[in-house]
């Protein structure tokens, strides 16, 4: 804990390496790519996991799970889909090993496979050759089914939480008799993302869709929940895909309607991942580590004695117990730190796990019948009388919270700027923000753009307004006004 | 729902069959061997998930997530260990999907990976990788943690629940400086799925130690709960592995000790899966379909509306609201069912879903001011007054609960029989039910019991008594008391 950070204006992504290592949230795994999510990290992912379920559980959802392996063929059958994932799916090939004089243990030749089976880099074929079973009638419908899991997509370059062999996410499948129901529930779901991403992880979002280049592979249409890190590129945070008709055509599921015609049925998908961690970080993070909205954060409040001897430790430790059952009834997430270290090591360590408060008491905060309270945010210390501390610490986590919404959608809106011509755009993209601009539709003029400038269309946000707007790269009249920016 | 089940007494094991797919648990995927857990199914895995969470947190247990993928060393260092799942790893050797003119999408000979990978069969190996990483000192000692996970077996013969290719389970993973602390760890952790398995799943199990030739592989000891299913066969549910230090050795993880020595690190790991689910079918089920008990069904009271038209069900809708407030503020879990079926078949359906409880309530039960409840395990129905509902609920389901696991342990005590002649064994084996025993402690005599009557020693019981017992098999003195049995 002794040496600081890398400079995160400097480096930052030398500075997310060490965040991750020295708050104990991650470590890669032995096979290449591969993550360890460790106590820390997996605290936050469980408080995130349990917010998002709940949500989705008063909308009428359910959990379930479905196989994590899936034979080749049928990723085979939507050909957008096997085309966008084919690149990258880890393959079962043979079930068995076996000792060999020579070489130990090798796979058993003979245990080879007739069919190989993919390890799911999503799921919606597996689930769409279920539907078919379940799906007769208009009264099987609507299904929505979501399951907590873990994907594979075989990455060359990676990074924890970021980029990873396999991570974690859940993915909602439903299943709908019409059309305008899929829409509707495409677009109730990113709201539900738009919410635990700004109400919870405290991280502001643009909403929109995606071009037809950026969509997901086998989607009509692909909405999005887009965030700006803290080296202002862009990470898509949430992703909600309407999926029209194509995967009941690729299994051919089709139901009887109420007045007995046989129709295909209509589709959404969407996923959040422990990608939300690394957002949580590059969005909120600073100098000193972590900083952690109350809301997700295992610890909220950290106390830390300041004592010298056995007797001090028995006085605090008196002083402390009815507070810290007040708190936990409160249900506020409370940890004591009374390992050996220096009370200097343990605030830059909690700090650097960006445990929202800190309570500091010792021997002579107890004379005056007060505590030191101190924010990780702001780095405010305040002196609170002991009547009023469980009050203080209920407003400051309120005000944390909200305070690290607001920091960053003030950083993301002073980074966002409105161009006309491509020279501004040039230059903001590479000092780094995000540009709203017009843009005439084409492909070609995306792909230039990015060839150019590494930026791409984040979305074509609900907000936008593409009248008068001329597009920034071919001068055309804009058909949308956009967001470029360039993205992790 | 019209047609009646299998007979249970006749055909167990179409009885089976055939609940688990009446009353929607699970399916079969399309990979041979796996299995699509359904929403119900899903729900009764959740509770029980949620039940052990709580109790491992609550003694000090974190949880964290270690990768699916294996390096195939890895299972080869230690040699006990990849003896046993050698036959069943499913091996990743490629990792690139293409198209081909021919043959359509195939393996890319070109992503052929250097050394193969293994999907964890269990996380031992690629944990302990971590753990040398983790640990250097005392102070990093005890770890306790423990996953929620996928893992996979490839399975020849499968049966949804009990045995397949995937399933899901907790596996906690500690280390420890001392072979004390170990050993505690290990009973400690068995009481706790003795406690889930009793007082949660009303399954009344033997506690004991499996005999060298039934432990995991790569365990020291290996202690279990054993379980008696409705076909009088054990089945094994839960398993707590003392490992010693051989993990330890495999992948060379030593501490610091106090007085500055460097010894090798002790270690547990114990697991639980979706079996549990199996269990609670074979234990509890009827002729009726599923029997569940209250504290993890995923619905305690399913309330059906006697009516006739529009006017009585509103009529009855106003009656309960203020009554399943209450209830739901109660934290009971209930549901209407308000479909368009005949109160007959919701009686039919909702039996075989295993609700413990079913209210029935119609424009004469109004009148009179009262509701009927039936019990789902008794099948007795009482006339309760509106003013005592709410009362009787929460007793019935108590009553129930402890019903359930009274009349499982009624039945296990009945068919475990002390025996001292091979003749008396045989017999009981064959017909079915629990043998106790004298066993001389040879494995050569285990294995030819198991030869001739299939039956294999569950476990030698923590309340053994071999004191002036013989072998049942052998005559020779006996060195333990041991539980035998046909198993699941």
């Amino acid at each position: 804990m002794s040496k600081g950070l890398p400079d995160l204006n400097k480096d930052f992504s030398s500075w997310y390496t060490q965040v991750v290592n020295r708050a104990g949230l991650a470590d890669y795994g032995p096979v290449k790519g591969t993550m360890v999510i460790k106590p820390y990290g997996f605290q936050l992912w469980e408080n995130i996991r349990e917010t998002f379920d709940s949500m989705i559980k008063k909308t009428g959802h359910v959990n379930a799970y479905f196989p994590l392996f899936i034979p080749k063929s049928f990723l085979a059958r939507e050909a957008q889909h096997v085309e966008g994932f084919a690149k990258e799916c880890a393959v079962v090939t043979h079930t068995r090993l076996k000792a060999d004089p020579r070489e130990g243990i090798i796979v058993d030749p003979d245990s080879k496979l007739e069919e190989e089976i993919v390890v799911r880099p999503t799921s919606e074929t597996v689930i769409w050759s279920m539907y078919k079973k379940w799906i007769q009638s208009y009264r099987d419908l609507p299904i929505l089914i979501n399951q907590w899991a873990n994907v594979v997509r075989w990455e060359m370059r990676t990074r924890l939480f970021l980029r990873t062999s396999e991570f974690l996410w859940q993915e909602g499948h439903t299943a709908h008799a019409t059309a305008e129901e899929a829409e509707k529930e495409t677009l109730d779901i990113l709201e539900l993302y738009r919410q635990l991403s700004e109400d919870f992880l405290a991280i502001p979002v643009y909403t929109g869709v995606k071009t037809d280049s950026e969509k997901f592979a086998g989607a009509d249409k692909t909405y999005c929940i887009e965030a700006m890190m803290g080296d202002k590129r862009a990470l898509q945070a949430g992703t909600s895909h309407n999926l029209g008709q194509n995967f009941a055509k690729a299994f051919e599921v089709t139901f009887q309607t109420q007045d007995n015609k046989e129709e295909l049925v209509w589709a959404t998908s969407w996923g959040i991942s422990t990608r939300l961690i690394g957002a949580v970080i590059l969005t909120h993070g600073d100098e000193k580590g972590l900083r952690l909205p109350p809301k997700i954060a295992p610890i909220q409040l950290v106390v830390i004695p300041i004592i010298k001897n056995k007797d001090q430790e028995e006085e605090v430790k008196s002083f402390l117990e009815p507070l810290i059952v007040q708190l936990q009834d409160l249900g506020i997430r409370v940890h004591q730190d009374w390992t050996n270290n220096s009370p200097g090591f343990k605030y830059n360590e909690w700090e650097m796990k960006g445990v929202p408060l800190r309570m500091e008491i010792g021997p002579r905060d107890i004379v005056k019948d007060q505590v030191v309270l101190a924010r990780r945010d702001t780095g405010d210390k305040l002196i609170v009388p002991k009547e009023e501390v469980k009050d203080q610490i209920v407003g400051l986590l309120q005000d944390i919270q909200s305070g690290l919404f607001e920091q960053a959608l003030e950083f993301r809106d002073q980074n966002t700027h409105s161009v006309n011509d491509y020279d501004s755009f040039k230059k903001i993209i590479k000092k780094g923000g995000f540009v709203r601009c017009g843009w005439d539709g084409e492909q070609a003029t995306e792909a230039k753009v990015k060839e150019q400038t590494a930026a791409t269309i984040r979305c074509i946000p609900f907000d936008e307004n593409p009248n008068g707007l001329s597009c920034v790269f071919t001068g055309k009249p804009a058909k949308h006004e956009v967001i470029f920016a360039k993205a992790y």
